[in-house]
């Protein structure tokens, strides 16, 4: 591979083809993890890659695409190496963004010898690249309960993120009857029971979520007159999202009634879902057939670099089981021999798209 | 009256008897406030004795018991003023305890003055006062609610407080579907539904409060592995507490098996209940019949330097309306006409006491 690195801080690994004028067939994942993260959660898919590029150069394996090799950077922060360089347009405000660690997105390109002004040079446009592949740990439980081997994933889901206010009336806990509160928690309470029960009342594997809380004043001896929230919703099918956070709404109106309590919703994230494309997914299916490996279909619940690519060409993700379905964890886990599966998948899935027609 | 301050910074001022050897009638309140607190709450129950005083030298009233007007020092951060010179034994480490201000109540005494060495010089011991008798406002909205004039508290109700903590499995809210979860966040909001259930179930006056709560991780896209809150529950019956307690427990347990979490508990605060002396009572009861005031007997929710002067001698308490019921907020108000017709009971009370045997 030739590496080289562009002005975001991604590294590419390429490989040229026979073809002069077809577009880069686009495969790898992410270095980066998460503060107290697991080993597997980036590194199989880039690994793995590296590996498939290397077993081509042995087996004297030619492409008429050329082949790039990628390692996106900080993926954990918000997918930003592969959101930067497939994005239509970048605002100064997102290269200001603070992260985590205190420092901003710009400072971060700079720290891994990137070039901030120059960030627009490595955009790659719509229809610049023949298709996208992503090897990755599942991050959820599904392939490890079935005991099957390889996901292919059918799209990245929608996620959408809100900051729930809860306003009622601080009072003081040992004088205020109960039937004349208007207690903020009381309701906060009432609303997670409502977000799981909305959410678990239909088939799908949509999720929610209140993973944040704080109650104001916040002592012991005080009825709180404000409780503030976190609301997560994810499907694949953005609609949905839609429709359940209407019902929530809905609900959250009753709930608030009860008592003398209103909610307010503050949008914090919104990030559409993501499709695979169909014959990407068909190629896995059919890759992974010819190596006896069994399969199943799933959404992908956790956002990954795939579904920026998924702006300007074919997309497709490859799933290893994750042990427990444990991620974001110190004890984190995916098999060698699952993760040679998908290596061998990868390799196999890289070779039929060269050979196929996806324009 | 003869004013000194004590070695815990209390302030009396005392005005002898015609008895040399009577207990004093001990009648007063605090000055201190919370944080953004309001004007009424102490201060009533401290002007409204120094008036009585005065009126009885305007009237030239006397006493055959000595009388002793008191301002307890630092009621608000837990009746340290009254507690220090009515408990049995003082410990160093309470004298240790760090208050909201950061200071030590050791630091705070020396600050008002006082002498933390000489401490256990200011010791009142059991039978050595005649009664105790404080005015204060209620701090409820139970006498303004049904427009009544003076309230003849029953007692001060008990307290106890908890830490709770509730242990489940943290994990990515985007890959865990919904019936693989053990949210620890799901089982604090059936919690917190359950003790307003559980609370509410009986009549009386019993209440269960939530104050407080935080969840860890405790961002938007985790569920949370582990949520702490406060659980406080009062009553002026102390088993009744218990019993509240031991349902609140068992319903727990069962939230906890439905999805895989624990609760535990960790007590913060006991406080018994404290009784008003009956004789007391019927003596406020007399007193504000004979000025065609119109009462209610009802218990005290908040806490009051009183619960600890019961410790020692016959205590009673009279409240005055609190406007809305609002307390420990600027809103707070008391109508001067109220607070007059409290000090007006607090004179009678101390004269009908002073010809009362009680020993």
């Amino acid at each position: 591979l030739t590496v080289r690195s562009d002005a975001v801080g991604n590294i590419y690994g390429t490989r040229a083809g026979t073809n002069p004028t077809a577009h880069p067939i686009i495969f790898g994942s992410h270095v980066d993890s998460v503060p107290e993260g697991g080993n597997f959660d980036g590194p199989v898919g880039v690994f793995g890659a590296i590996e498939v590029a290397h077993t081509m150069r042995e087996q004297n394996i030619v492409t008429a695409h050329p082949l790039e090799v990628v390692v996106w950077q900080n993926e954990e922060g918000g997918t930003w190496g592969s959101h930067l360089v497939t994005a239509e347009r970048i605002t100064p405000e997102e290269l200001a963004t603070i992260s985590r660690s205190g420092s901003s997105i710009a400072d971060g390109i700079t720290a891994l010898g990137g070039d901030v002004a120059g960030v627009p040079s490595a955009r790659r446009t719509k229809g610049s690249a023949h298709a996208y592949v992503e090897l990755h740990i599942e991050q959820g439980g599904l392939l490890d309960k079935e005991g099957l081997q390889i996901g292919i994933v059918e799209g990245i889901v929608g996620l959408r993120q809100w900051d729930v206010t809860i306003d009622g009336f601080a009072n003081h806990a040992g004088t205020t009857p109960m039937n004349d509160r208007r207690d903020a928690m009381l309701s906060a309470a009432r609303f997670v029971e409502a977000v799981n029960r909305i959410v678990r009342a239909e088939p799908g594997r949509q999720v929610g979520t209140v993973g944040r809380i704080q109650a104001f004043p916040g002592a012991a001896n005080v009825i709180p007159g404000r409780v503030v929230c976190t609301l997560e919703l994810r499907d694949l099918n953005d609609a949905k999202i839609t429709r359940l956070y209407d019902a929530v709404r809905a609900e959250a109106s009753r709930i608030g009634a009860r008592n003398g309590t209103t909610f307010a919703y503050k949008p914090l994230v919104t990030h559409e879902s993501a499709r695979c494309d169909e014959r990407v997914r068909a190629v896995i299916r059919d890759a992974a057939g010819a190596q006896s490996l069994t399969t199943k279909s799933l959404p992908s619940g956790a956002g990954h670099d795939a579904q920026n690519l998924a702006r300007i060409c074919p997309m497709g993700m490859i799933f290893v089981p994750s042990v427990g379905g444990i991620s974001h964890s110190p004890k984190e886990f995916s098999r060698a021999s699952d993760i040679t599966n998908g290596a061998n998948v990868l390799l196999d899935v890289v070779m039929r798209l060269d050979a196929l027609t996806l324009a």
